[in-house]
């Protein structure tokens, strides 16, 4: 087992009606940003359920954070917060109203210039505005863990920040709140939570018994329960279970002591930010290309994987290795996700900017580093 | 599923060569107390570790805290911290060094007259002293939750007390500091961690999939690894995953949106506090006598368990219960833990002032509170 260390201070909060602990969770002093999307907690009730508990406090209103969220939407958010005098920001939506909230908060008590540096330059955040969210789309474990991913909407540059003190203080979790959620946005939250595990498992063994486990008991919860929710979108323990999955799919949990990969995601990245993807998609897309490709250095588990969550026991590690990945595209299939380039109109013609800017940046990508841009130009093609 | 919240802010560091990073985890102008038990640290090198990575911090020594620590030694301790004017914990330990620590800093700023209320009254703790810990046997879970369990030596009272001020800040868990331990200690640890999994998972369904997986995880690494541990005490990975197992156990993971029962430890206590056995020894001998006294209301989690964990996919529900609770007392024998009251030279005479002292409370224990002090009886007199 590697070495490790583990810290993660949200509170969360999970179950049905819950959003009414709000009242105890924020001070009655504060002065609130509540930062939403497009509105859909308008139509669902959460909206009302988030004032009804916010009392009397003075709330500020930031809708229009979009989909794999823009930097240029943050800094509006920014000028907000300095003529409010905002101090404590409550996003109520999915991974990228979470995202969005967790760069405002950092960039609002920036010090350099130019916040964008954050993101390109990694600089170290000193200190973030406290926030809270309310839940409603499981998928980025956002909610629970102190990363977040931005797009610059200029440059199409998607890239990704990690901070301590951009850990939600605390996340309210109520399950109901995901029962009006179209089925394209399950689907993606499934297959994201999915490959959340897969870049924290399928690499190579250390040994270390209890995080495949764990890894493995996610991915059977989401194999058990994804391919009935379709059928049962209003299944309150259904929805909960992969409401909870997901948090702990990126919280730190199965990351302890383990190899990690997230080939996958760096990859669809660059699908999202050049072809405007959904971020689910790049990776049911993507991530096929990644274990077919890379087969040989993730053998071992890919094999455990194959056994342990699909029972086959029988053949050789390379049969049973197969066996994982053909496993692996027909659930995507199953609870409706793409699985190639072809499924969402793209062909051969969409990998060479993609390969440039792996070249440009000199990024070796997967566990052992050994995922050059020639690499990624083989999986891509492998996934046409 | 139930609602539930959880919260856990201790920061972990995990691995060979860690204790050294206390440098960077207390701060340089501490005035520290450095607690442990009976001085096996300073045969095992553990201490010489501690002290090295302290450099020139101002540290005082108070020794002797003792298995179960008392409620008395704790007073002593609070005197130094007084006199010395104390600012941080450090516990170098077991669960028992590190229970004693969470009292002292809870009792060090108690406000009231007569600490022990902190235990019998469970008065609220408004603040409690800064600690870190240094784990070195793995077995409590205490390095990553906030109880903690401490007797009156006078009175052979046995008490727990949670506080959300009593999580430590961190916990350094170094596998090879476990290499030196007694036989008797491991198994006492793996019985400890295998029971707390029980207690959470063998209730009764609330189709909370994720959590019951983790804790199938959890035994299914304490069998794997238990068995391994006594012919390879020091293989680095059967350690390391013992000592994870054993923090994940007990920090709240496993019991998100379960029921609980508790009976097992709550009649294990009574055992200690009269007898003085240890606390694992309790926990094997009372086990599967709660299991088979509570069967009826714990069956399907008996069959799953004897399925998931066992492999048994033969028979009955009430034939797989069975087999779980048989598989469960081998296990224990395998490891070395005693399964009956006769193997600690404890007969029937041991009973009545245990069931005497639930009659006086009034605890009923289970949980669905239906363990009154006539099934404990039935219960005790089942393990004989």
């Amino acid at each position: 087992m590697n070495n490790f260390s583990f810290y993660n201070p949200t509170k969360i909060i999970f179950g049905k009606g819950e959003i009414a602990k709000l009242d105890r969770l924020i001070p009655k002093t504060a002065k609130i940003l509540l930062i939403y999307g497009s509105g859909s907690i308008k139509k669902n009730g959460v909206y009302e359920q988030v004032k009804s508990a916010l009392g009397k406090r003075k709330v500020t209103e930031f809708a229009g954070v979009e989909p794999n969220p823009f930097y240029e939407t943050c800094l509006d958010a920014l000028t907000i917060i300095k003529q409010k005098k905002i101090d404590f920001l409550l996003p109520v939506g999915g991974g990228s109203v979470i995202d969005a909230t967790k760069f405002i908060a950092a960039a609002a008590l920036y010090e350099g210039k130019d916040s964008w540096d954050i993101l390109e330059k990694q600089v170290e955040i000193k200190d973030a505005m406290p926030f809270g969210t309310v839940l409603t789309l499981p998928a980025t474990g956002s909610e629970m863990n102190k990363g977040a991913v931005i797009t610059k909407s200029e440059t199409k540059e998607k890239l990704a920040f990690h901070s301590d003190k951009c850990f939600p203080v605390f996340s309210i979790l109520d399950p109901e709140t995901t029962y009006s959620l179209p089925k394209r946005q399950v689907t993606n939250g499934i297959v994201d939570t999915f490959v959340h595990v897969i870049e924290q498992y399928c690499t190579y063994s250390v040994r270390n018994q209890l995080s495949d486990r764990f890894a493995e008991s996610i991915l059977i919860t989401l194999l058990e329960e994804g391919s009935k929710v379709g059928k049962n979108p209003t299944d309150y323990d259904i929805k909960a279970n992969l409401m909870w999955a997901a948090t702990m799919a990126l919280n730190g949990l199965i990351a302890c002591g383990q190899p990690q990969d997230w080939a996958t995601h760096s990859i669809g990245h660059e699908l999202t930010a050049f072809y405007d993807l959904d971020h689910g998609v790049t990776l049911s897309i993507v991530l096929p290309g990644v274990l077919r490709i890379m087969k040989k250095d993730k053998l071992d588990k890919l094999a455990q994987l194959a056994t342990r969550v699909w029972g086959y026991t029988e053949g050789s590690r390379a049969e049973r290795a197969d066996k994982a990945i053909l496993a692996i595209e027909r659930f995507f299939r199953t609870v409706g996700a793409p699985t190639h380039l072809s499924d969402v109109n793209l062909d051969a013609s969409c990998i060479d900017p993609i390969i440039e800017r792996f070249e440009q940046r000199g990024w070796k990508l997967g566990e052992k580093g050994n995922i050059t841009p020639n690499k990624v130009r083989e999986i891509l093609m492998n996934r046409l």
